[in-house]
């Protein structure tokens, strides 16, 4: 399968350009003349689109149904939160296009990033790198007995799929008991898996570090509300690097003024930024980091190679990395 | 072996006075009347220390030479400064008298310090945490540029013992390669260990994060100096959790403000805490904390069972835990 014409939307910097065209070779490449700005803004419809057969990006999901030859869509991003409803899925099985996120590309900046967080709550850093204190002062000691040991907590990670299976081999090594929460359990996440008739129950009495990593669908909308972070155990952390809309950023406001929850760890919000004023930025424990995550150096150059790849087996027919539909 | 005279310099606060009484029927307990507020402070000289048999926390060396009857110490810190040098060695060689720190207690601790420290270096936490910015500006991908895996990178420990030890099981599942650097090679760490003349061209062509967790004797002061960060591979970060004598603090400033070293991340400073307007608090890519490294909740009652574990082993006649003379 040569001469395939590859609509790309990601940002043309000269190496994304120079490594692209060196691994496509007998393809035609179509570069979208505004590409989106990120992974949250809808990009534009562009009238190329229709004339091609893959798409590496995140293209426009009305395009899609005016592109006849697609059989093919790269997706840049670990989330699909655009792509992933029942209408995109029906379209995308009648026309048997074959939908990849870039999973694999994120699995282990995510894994590294809620890492960061686990430990620096545990180490208390934010307030650890700010206060000037004598050894043997009572501020001293009061803050050396808040830093606190990992072993034998028990972490619940809900959206449980590349991150959290990275993560989960990350929380181990620190003695940690990993708990998993997904929509469609698959028997081979090597950690026990929560029944939603479980999940309460086990966030009532155990859950000591709550790692939500959820995307955004019509079932995640405010998963976390008011009645859920009232059933947590006192004292828990929740971390949110899924999507901000799953979380009723009110009802976590409430959560920690009442101190059910000891602190917040969010890379993920609604909107991003959060607004100057809004109640989350005056929450001492709620530390926000602006949707990084994923970040890492050459991370264009990652989601090219990872296409690349993918391309090579969508070629060869054989079964593609991190399809999601 | 019962009825043994101990003496205990750690605060008696009533949990620790409760366990250490349960722990030691038969015995007699000898509570300082003043105990040392930090490890780096001396305790003060008490008359009662001549007649015991055991002591527990943070004796005066000079006591220990009138304590006729004293067969077994136990330090209740990691760092063992004021007794490290051959007087006191020759001492408690002549005398026979077993001396153990509580390294134990501290290995879990200090080594999460420090993967906490690698890790926010590595994702940018302390800018991350700070700024506001929308996804796609140049900001944020200058942000997200810069924060990086450890997937590949190496880490060289100096001072390598019970947290090396532990470090290493928490930096190798993030794909770290891990090279040790100790006074003597003992066969046993598990990773590779490196002699002093292999040090510097390691330090200046493989070392991408070097971790300082050497104690503070005549031969580590000063060790880190203007050579040492001069020879260092360019962009690498330097972490302290030993003591802060061991660094050349000068010369800490001018590899930072050269950019020679990307960041230091501190919890030992020379002296503790630096003292306002010190050139450190003022360089951005400097993170102290003030000396919390092996702190954790409950801290003294770890101090305490390590201690009558120990006490037990030494009634007993067994092999002590964390002899180091």
């Amino acid at each position: 399968m040569t001469d395939l014409r590859i609509y790309v939307d990601l940002a043309p910097a000269p190496d994304v350009v120079a490594t692209l065209r060196s691994g496509t070779t007998g393809h035609h490449l179509v570069f979208a003349p505004e590409p989106p700005t990120s992974v949250l803004a809808p990009g534009r419809i562009d009238p190329g689109f229709a004339e091609v057969d893959v798409a590496f990006g995140q293209p426009d999901p009305e395009s899609i149904r005016g592109a006849s030859r697609l059989r093919f869509i790269q997706i840049s991003s670990s989330g699909i939160t655009r792509y992933d409803n029942a209408e995109f899925r029906r379209l995308i099985a009648e026309r048997n296009i074959a939908v990849c996120n870039s999973a694999m590309v994120y699995s282990e900046p995510c894994a590294l990033h809620a890492l960061s967080f686990i430990l620096a709550q545990a180490r208390h850093l934010p307030r650890s790198l700010q206060i000037v204190t004598a050894n043997g002062t009572a501020e001293w000691d009061a803050l050396r007995d808040a830093c606190t040991l990992l072993q034998g907590s028990t972490a619940v990670i809900l959206g449980y799929g590349a991150i959290g299976r990275r993560l989960t081999e990350l929380l181990k090594p620190l003695g940690m008991r990993v708990l998993a929460y997904r929509r469609r359990a698959r028997g081979d996440e090597g950690v026990p898996v929560l029944t939603p008739g479980d999940l309460d129950r086990v966030l009532a009495t155990e859950a000591d570090h709550v790692f939500n990593l959820m995307p955004h669908s019509p079932e995640t909308i405010g998963f976390f509300d008011t009645r859920r972070f009232g059933v947590m155990k006192p004292g828990a952390v929740f971390y949110n690097l899924g999507r901000g809309a799953t979380v009723d950023q009110d009802a976590l406001v409430a959560a920690l003024r009442s101190g059910r929850l000891q602190a917040a760890w969010l890379d993920v919000t609604d909107p991003e930024p959060l607004p100057n004023g809004h109640p989350l930025w005056a929450e001492p424990n709620c530390h926000i980091t602006p949707h990084v995550a994923g970040g890492h150096t050459n991370e264009r150059l990652s989601l090219v190679r990872h296409f690349l790849g993918n391309l090579d087996r969508f070629v060869r027919g054989d079964p593609l990395w991190d399809r999601v539909m």
